[in-house]
């Protein structure tokens, strides 16, 4: 079988599972206070072109976002998010179980517009009942978003913009932001993602690691005391270091960027396949995640080829939304063997 | 140097990072719905002597204790723990911000009397204002408890009887569960821990795995929608198979239970050399956590020897109590040496 | 100055504050456990047709919607509401403050469609990851809406039985219900709505009393342990009988419905003379709420001439939305003053 | 039937119910922006000796413990409060419930020890574990306490001093707050209240109001955005007028602070009475509540005899403690009568 389901179907990165068994035997400090853990964030910092930003190691993407935004939102707060966003569709209400509104904006091919923003804080304000609504107190985007788009420079600058004029931290979710980096049509390197968000992670688990996501904090005035909050959110892992472990392989000498750089490229190569035959691409992702609208006919004969990939939405009557998804684990062949069914 | 600080600073137990160094590049879906996981689950039901237990994997303690906790209860009710309980001291105040207060009760080296938990709940219900107080809505303890002592399997019964009469329901954090059961005093079994507690957890981090917590909830009313929880808590791992393989990995042919039974062979060898020598073991522990009360001579002596160990508290003027930890990585020359500077 | 502005400018209505008046110097026990409260309690059950209902008095809205809601719900469930609801927009984020996601509906003139909120919930069903997102929990409607609209019995009862069918239950927000029942093209009575709601609450804060909102539990799955839950989020008075003397004081000989039906009486009126006078009635409401396009001219004309009512939104280039609101303190002569100057 | 059971078993002081009649036609504006409001405000601020003081009127006692606590903690924080504190006790884990723990010290009769609160404070932060406990974010107190009993000035600066020292705010409960005033062996004044305190509230509630606590924020860097917190909180009352104009009343001639001192020298003649005729002051009270060790014969007799009071605890074997608690309602002949009885 030859998957393009997701890319956190298989283990880790051969070089990180490598790190782990190396450092297997050793005893370190628990919570994350180990060595290994204070290079990987070095390392990171180093990466982000930032000498003094704070790193966090976390385990997942739902528990980051809702442990990030609960630290960071007033009580009387809510976070501005696109209605496709992931916190707002899919952390099975983790912003709000920590007592936060989701207030959503509406969504183009998963991105949200500054003007939208703009607009929803204006309008906010010259409410005369503002005090009884709930006050966007920080912008949640994703890079890549759940559609496999991107931000250009452009708009992150006028989105970092809009929110520091009105005060507001800007958080980007990274958990495939390894993927978004590696867009050839993209002008977003990570330093530009370190230097416009207030707030953003860089997520492991969808990029080589087994599990972690590295939160950074490059606002020197949010998130004190976060330790203690990662530890009430039941994040901080005991055996700390091998989220150190893990990223320290990822960032040592560039493989993070390397498997965004690899997958991106096999996702393209899928989508000029599917294109050349006249199949549509239903969004025009230039990442990892590639959506196209098949003939059920062409998904049962993939399918019986051992191809497997997810629907998107429920099955047409005659053609259905497709997710192929690549990632560190996806080899050429997989590739090859796909396209020679199309 | 050799260390005994806890059972969590070395990686896995060579069979369980074994396990998933084998089964790294297969491709399963996300989330737990994997083989590997539903074999967990079955291996798990099997030596707990149940059929149609709901087992659930989690990644650390604290958010076991705080998702499951959190589905249990009403909104108007707490949870009933020792005073010394991991819930009511070091979880950062994750019960209480799922809106829950923590009920203390004394504690006896860690354990909490039937007595104490039967007049809490009469005097609660017998005070005319109890509707402005917090109702006790579930019993919390440890087994082992925080101080390395366990419950006889008379105590446990009594606990279970209380709490049953009360129609609340009995939750036992297993955190360190191997080394409770391989007490050599000791007369509980995990069927016994099964029939008794309505739910209680497996831990694996400090039982061999890198990571996980093995939920068993045997009473068939409580934490119906749990996964959704699990995900609200940020505890659903998105490669949730790893949660799987450790934990078949640690129950197909008992490694569970022999990893705690040589720890515990190995921490009363440490508890006899000590006290054979004349120092005092401060809690009479059964299990793979020894307390001392000892020299500052003697332990800087010890440290200067390269054997690494935890004080407990703050260290006196002349006397300081210590902790030695064992775990699946202690080995005989680690005892021999430490028993060899004494 | 005549005032239009709401139904909650003024005080009490003379026979609430004379009842509070005339019972001041007693001496009652506290919380709500005194004889008027429960005869208040009769009254309301006798009133919606009732033998057997728990009542209990709270003391405004928002707060006895972050009550009930966070009593009714699990803590993996939302509740469905229409986008304009109070709980959705005006409460400050409240419901989420408890944990709970408010699931927006499409709204009709502040109504929702039976058909929406058995879509939303099919869908939710169907969709393969629905244990990662937010389970509707129950179904917020208000009677009448934050529009002045109401729902006719047929639509009463296909929303009753859609979340029966789908087993959640369904609680209505009668902040304004005297004025939904007293609508003259409308068909339901409070022992419809008794029938067909769960759980809903009959204002008084708005229909003559200085406050208090009685909730009425019919569905005896429900709420238990309500009392703790009331005190727990600060809505327990403790000279509680004051609920009930105004609850009896409008419950006793049908003031609460004298209230409603003189009050929407007058609305019309003021609706007729608008009508007449070509002016377009923006919401087409049968209640106490009424909504006109109006041109500014007209209005600053009104203003100049001591008539207050607010604006709906912000003041247009050269027409604007304003409400005029009528209550209890509404005198036959405000209203002449009122057309006299159209 | 003569009550001593509590101060809240009447309804309002004549004056404070004469303003809300004659005010009770009047239109205002909502939500506590009238006039009304504005200048009860003013008179609090002129009786407290500030200018610039915030203050926030709202409807009753745990409600407004549990909103102060929620805007002030971060959330990785708790508030320290006596084992006997009502927020600790006595409001269904009303502050549990917004997320934060609370942290008891030790009680003498109701209140803490400077040296308790300061210790807890360094040993908090000299525990090396402490990110994974909950940090003391703010101190409460009662003033008088739920014992009736006071704290000297000198002791209130002390407090006030080891508070702001540790940099986390004093909270000051003034539910009986005239009443602690009042006490004729204090030397505590409302400005030094005002001046020691970062917030306190002034209770109306107990001291002849309907209903209404009086937050007072002296601090001007805590309690940002606290409209919309009350909102949140369900205490922002619609017709927000009537705790303007109540306290109003309270706070224009004096009357607040004699109706302290009436009720004050009522219950020490009380005291007088019992411990003359040999009974036992169970607490050394100077306020309005008394506890006296009683002979059930006793306790019988002045029942039969139409004495109303509640027993503190359970009936005893032979004797019971009983409490008496004056209020604006006790009159010289209730007094007289009570005594005549001894």
């Amino acid at each position: 079988m030859i998957y393009f389901d997701s890319d956190y179907t298989a283990g880790a990165h051969p070089e990180v599972l490598e790190a782990l068994c190396v450092t297997n035997g050793e005893h370190t400090i628990g919570y994350g206070c180990d060595s290994y853990s204070e290079n990987a964030k070095n390392l990171i910092r180093k990466a982000c072109g930032l000498t003094d930003a704070r790193v966090y190691l976390l385990v997942g993407g739902t528990q980051t976002n809702a442990t990030v935004i609960d630290g960071v939102l007033a009580r009387h707060e809510g976070v501005l998010a696109a209605q496709s966003g992931h916190i707002a569709v899919h952390e099975s209400g983790a912003i709000e179980a920590c007592g936060h509104k989701v207030l959503t904006l509406p969504h183009y091919q998963g991105k949200v517009k500054v003007t939208d923003v703009g607009a929803f804080i204006d309008e906010f304000y010259r409410d005369e009942t503002y005090e009884h609504m709930v006050a966007p107190g920080m912008l949640y985007i994703s890079f890549p978003t759940e559609y496999g788009t991107i931000y250009t420079l452009k708009e992150l600058e006028d989105l970092s913009e809009v929110c520091h004029k009105a005060d507001i931290p800007l958080y980007i979710d990274g958990a495939r932001l390894a993927y978004g980096l590696a867009a050839t049509e993209g002008d977003v390197t990570l330093q530009d993602i370190a230097r416009l968000a207030d707030i953003f992670y860089i997520g492991g688990t969808k990029v080589g690691a087994l599990f972690g996501e590295a939160v950074v904090v490059t606002n020197p005035n949010l998130l004190h005391h976060f330790t203690p909050l990662i530890k009430q959110h039941g994040a901080l892992m005991a055996k700390g270091r091998l989220l150190g472990v893990q990223f320290e392989a990822l960032f040592r000498d560039g493989l993070y960027f390397e498997i965004g750089q690899k997958a991106v490229r096999q996702a393209l190569a899928i989508k000029k396949a599917f294109v050349s035959r006249g199949y549509t691409a239903v969004v025009d992702s230039p990442t990892n995640q590639q959506f196209f609208l098949l003939p059920n006919t062409l998904i049962d004969h993939l399918r019986s080829n051992n191809i497997s990939f997810e629907t998107w939405g429920t099955r047409g009557e005659e053609q259905t939304t497709v997710r192929f998804v690549t990632g560190w684990a996806t080899t050429e062949s997989d590739i090859d063997a796909l396209v020679a069914l199309l």
